[in-house]
């Protein structure tokens, strides 16, 4: 078992990265303080790990509140679900809400934790490898909004996070993928070693070998708790996690929430960036081709949805968090392993890279 | 002009206290920080001093939000207005949030502002004095959850908040009085010279005297600041400033929020807690007669509902965030200007001062 500390001052918690890690029952009560314990999780998690869970957690009174799987639920409506769970089993200020599940789960029930009586501890077993890299460092938690993603929410940090690298078999190729759109972005915005490392391991990754799985989780949650501690509630450097995101965003938002995955349009948004990249001399065509190509040996798509105009993305790109007063913040690459947030890009060379990525290339 | 500074370190911020104070555009200027504004408010004061408010703002792009009056309207529902207000007219998180009205406006739009994009600006401008002493300091926003009061929420400091004391002469006379109790919860809890100054000058707070509302406002802000100070999220000593609130709830939840109003409910709190604390022996009876005086000299109830259980009171109670792992911890006064936190308290004494309560005193 490997073991990380994210570094917030007195908001500090562990990440334990492992085989069978969210099975061990003496570490996960050294991070439960109270009785009374809700595991919120999803209908197709439960049914692989549930059981597993509350067999550990004998010595406390423990409840699950099972959501419907998939990013269209995570909604206030089904948060209010949890609230509903919560108060009907008459949970008081000492519980303790573990998320077990994929960054949906993890988000809502650390909006629940942050919301319920205005604070209750929390724990994270995230169960895909998107949540284990992503939303298991940084404390962003929150529900969409149907004008918006990830428009409500709290930063909120959990007691500690158990990162099970053995769940992840049981994951559909699709959402490896997924997963490892958010683990190619680290390499890309601030660790060029690391990137190397990924074209070359991109293969054992993909066939789940576990020391392969490790590093590049561990390795990963490292890139992101250096530049969370540095920025916890994103007044600045932080904004450098959202490469790939804004156009990502604006994909998923079009699309419909679900359709395509988070790490999917998170793929192609960093396609754009790349491009926009290019277009102002940063990054070279063979950078963006290098881009690509690690993209798609991810299997993940580098094509933006053809049915959407460039003025429907600058509609979706206006409500998004990074814009600051109309003026269009985005995260770009200063050379692979590098990202700046500027705001020196026009619009038309924005309306240009997105019909760029609507081509095949 | 009075002023007075919550102490909270980084998260300190000031509580202006006067006549027009919130007409001073400099002042409130000096709060805001991006462009955006939204105003949160409700029907009834919106009529009032919206257009004020307005006029104020013109260096602003201001936005409102009018929301349906009353207790019964703070619900994660009606939140959501604000939340599809504030993405229709594209905000973004360097909006500034104010709050125009009593204590649900401001636990709403406090909540609101603590949620939308993770946390934007957020400035108070109290119109009730139960608003102006009560969650004008100390951070608590909320809504209610149909099985309890105040179950969702977060703590959120306000950036400023602005104490009109001329806005005061548009209150219902029984809004006025709903105030006052909480007032009056200040001299019981901490400060026996503001309890005997009370005392003598409730008639010039009810003919709305300035200089008595000016200094009993003041007075009540400096003993919850200091509480807050010490305590910004409830661990421990905060836990006083409960006092009347455990009863006050259930009364609240049973009978349907709106029916009574906040500080009428706790008014009769006020008088179980302290029958309970004079059944411990902690208070003599002419204490408890001296608080029911005081507590009917504001025109304010002394008698709980006859149609509520003892049974159902305790229902009500073991799901209120004062209940830690099912032992009741309640707020007595160990004499008149000292409240304690204590669990040394059975059933059957609190079931003895229920039924003494719903009796004619």
């Amino acid at each position: 078992m490997d073991t990380l500390t994210v570094d917030l001052g007195d908001r500090s918690y562990p990440i334990y990265i492992g085989d069978k890690v969210f099975l061990d029952n003496g570490l996960l009560a050294k991070h439960i303080h109270g009785k009374q314990v809700m595991v919120v999780t999803n209908t197709t998690v439960a049914s692989l790990y549930l059981d597993d869970l509350t067999a550990v957690l004998a010595d406390f009174s423990v409840v699950s509140c099972v959501l419907p799987d998939g990013e269209q639920h995570k909604t206030l409506e089904v948060l209010n679900q949890v609230f509903d769970r919560l108060l009907e089993a008459k949970h008081n200020r000492t519980t303790t809400l573990i998320a077990l599940g994929g960054g949906v789960v993890g988000d809502m029930c650390g909006f629940a934790a942050a919301s319920y009586q205005r604070g209750v501890n929390f724990i994270q077993i995230p169960t895909t490898v998107l949540s284990q890299v992503d939303s298991s460092v940084g404390g962003k938690t929150g529900v969409n909004h149907v004008l918006g993603k990830n428009m409500i929410g709290a930063f909120y940090q959990p007691q500690a996070v158990f990162a099970d690298i053995s769940v992840l078999s049981s994951l559909p190729p699709r959402e490896l993928s997924a997963g490892i759109a958010e683990i190619i972005k680290y390499g890309l915005i601030q660790d060029e070693q690391f990137l190397l490392w990924l074209e070359s391991n991109m293969s054992a990754l993909l066939a789940l070998d576990p020391v392969a799985l490790t590093y590049a989780i561990k390795r990963s949650c490292e890139c992101k708790a250096e530049i969370v501690a540095q920025d916890e509630r994103e007044g600045g450097i932080r904004a450098i996690l959202n490469f790939g995101h804004t156009f990502g965003h604006a994909v998923e938002t079009d699309q419909g929430y679900g359709n395509w995955l988070h790490g999917e349009a998170v793929a192609v948004g960093i396609v754009v960036a790349s491009v926009l990249s290019e277009k102002l001399g940063w990054i070279s065509m063979a950078d963006v081709e290098r881009v690509v190509a690690i993209i798609e040996s991810a299997n993940l798509p580098v094509k933006l949805p053809q049915n959407m105009t460039p003025a429907r993305f600058l509609e979706l790109m206006s409500v998004d968090k990074k814009v600051i007063d109309g003026q269009l913040r985005l995260v770009l690459l200063k050379k692979l392993g590098e990202a700046v947030v500027t705001s020196e890009v026009d619009w038309k060379t924005v309306v240009q890279s997105i019909e760029f990525c609507q081509q095949q290339h």
